[in-house]
């Protein structure tokens, strides 16, 4: 017949074999991909998917939209304990797509998974009418029978999390407002925050071996606390002036403060929350330290099923909404 | 704090929690499902989308297209020899989804998921501005170093399909003109296979056992039997009067001659295409007897890089466009 590969085969040779550098992806050349699980080990199975108008704005720079769909997968399995292997996509496309945009989609896509040591092991390209969407399934490991769950949270255990919370937030109200650049530097810096999560892979052997339940905050830490406590038939008190806020999300906060309860509930952190017995508590502070990333706890898992957040005396806050939700 | 659980928990604990059967899954309240792989297997990952309007009409039964999406991604696995071990979910809705449509869509793919034995692990359900879009990963099990591959077919190979070629495309063409029902028993029947496709796990243990080189049918016999030979390195020859065709296409070929194009180039068959050693024939044949599947040798894979369907006469007959694409 002589017909040559199709639009589609180009198309994923052309911007995807590059990353399909895994011996079971086969080049994306084939309908499946085999993968040989290490002895020992259970898969740690994830699945997020991101939709321009909902997750990013369009005009978004399609490296980051590629990150980020990466990343808020490796956030998971991070606060999971788990170390990925490899992750498939399928990527819904608009007719009108520009050809640029999907280079460089492929060239941030790229870049992370070989930074992340998590190459594309297959996936799908199909046509859309609708805005573009990036659904990417990650596949990780942990040891046989380790991996962190929500449930498993005990009374007494610290509650602890990675990094600064509500950045994103902060950043996605701003990036609104003002545009992708924000007004200055330490806009910017918050508009970052929301553009490209910072999964914290490089911690998550130290959760799975410290921690007794964690999850990655990603619809907010008031609702995403709230999950983990339900999960483990727990409660919790934390110390509202405990949470690790940023010099910029400080400084923003300082001229609003109802934007407290933004960072406090709104989305995108992709930080890990995690209970920790006190006796573990150094051991993983160690870890983090070691790592560069902050560790901070920020209060106590209860008995009883109330997750109250509060304030320097002592009384409770309420918020007028939970968890943030996509949906 | 004592809000409930979030409109997408909701969401998904009333719809997909039934079908998450499998203990790792964690009754879908985690952020991730872990699995623990059969000692000496490989792991085999496919992911398939489909959209509305693209891949299935917006009026399709969400019942049909919750099948449907299942179903293209088991029949990649069973052409590649594994069975299923289950599968993750990312589902795009539409803000005006009626509630029924996500009943019926849950209904549909819990019926399936039982049927192939291939529960829900996990997955992420998001609103889009678009089409409902649905994609799913299909992760299966093969003994090690045994995916079939399309890579593998050697001259001398006989050529073989399963089921009958062309039902779908025709049935696609009925569709458009005559809407969901068809005009008469027969044309409903051909829809049906467009809507429905039966994936063949039933001869995975089969295929994995007697063919060289395998891949499903879905984007037109002529395109992906070239695939196929590409991808091994080598050619074919097929008589076009061994293609199997269903009595009903038989019959609307019978009055339309072009329409044979479309039933060889056409896509959706989801029947596997292989390439089974002569002396392995009788083998996989007995299997496929035995799984009342119909198996039919169609020709022969050739030293050269030629693919050439010929006519009774022995004449090489050209198609107007290779494989059908949905991209």
């Amino acid at each position: 017949m002589g017909s040559g590969p199709s639009g589609e085969e180009e198309l994923i040779a052309r911007h995807f074999r590059p990353l399909a550098s895994h011996p079971g992806a086969l080049g994306l050349t084939d309908d499946a991909a085999f993968l040989q699980p290490p002895e020992g080990a259970d898969l740690v199975l994830t699945k997020d998917a991101i939709v321009a108008g909902t997750h990013f704005f369009p005009d978004d720079p399609p490296d980051a939209v590629a990150r980020k769909a990466l990343r808020v997968n490796l956030s998971d399995l991070a606060a999971k304990g788990a170390l990925p292997i490899g992750f498939l996509l399928a990527l819904a496309l608009p007719a009108d797509h520009a050809d640029d945009w999907l280079t460089q989609f492929a060239a941030g896509l790229a870049a992370d998974a070989e930074a992340f040591a998590c190459p594309l092991l297959g996936g799908d390209t199909v046509r859309t009418s609708g805005p573009a969407t990036v659904s990417i399934t990650a596949i990780g490991t942990v040891p046989r029978g380790t991996m962190v769950q929500r449930k498993g949270a005990l009374p007494g255990d610290r509650i602890v999390v990675t990094g600064t919370i509500g950045d994103a937030a902060l950043g996605l109200a701003l990036r609104r407002e003002r545009g992708p650049q924000g007004g200055e530097a330490g806009e910017a810096a918050l508009i970052a925050r929301y553009l490209t999560p910072q999964p914290r892979l490089v911690l998550a052997g130290a959760v799975r071996r410290w921690a007794t339940a964690a999850m990655d905050v990603s619809d907010g830490l008031v609702g995403d606390l709230e999950r983990l406590c339900r999960a483990s038939g727990v409660g919790a008190i934390v110390q509202l002036e405990a949470v690790p806020l940023s010099p910029q999300a400080r400084a923003m906060i300082g001229t609003d403060a109802d934007l407290f309860a933004n960072a406090l509930t709104g989305g995108d952190d992709y930080e890990i929350l995690a209970s920790v017995p006190e006796h573990n508590l150094a051991a993983l502070r160690e870890q983090a330290e070691r790592a560069g990333i902050a560790l901070t706890e920020i209060g106590t898992v209860t008995a009883n099923a109330e997750v109250a957040f509060v304030d320097t005396g002592g009384a409770p806050v309420r918020f007028a909404r939970g968890a943030f939700s996509h949906f």
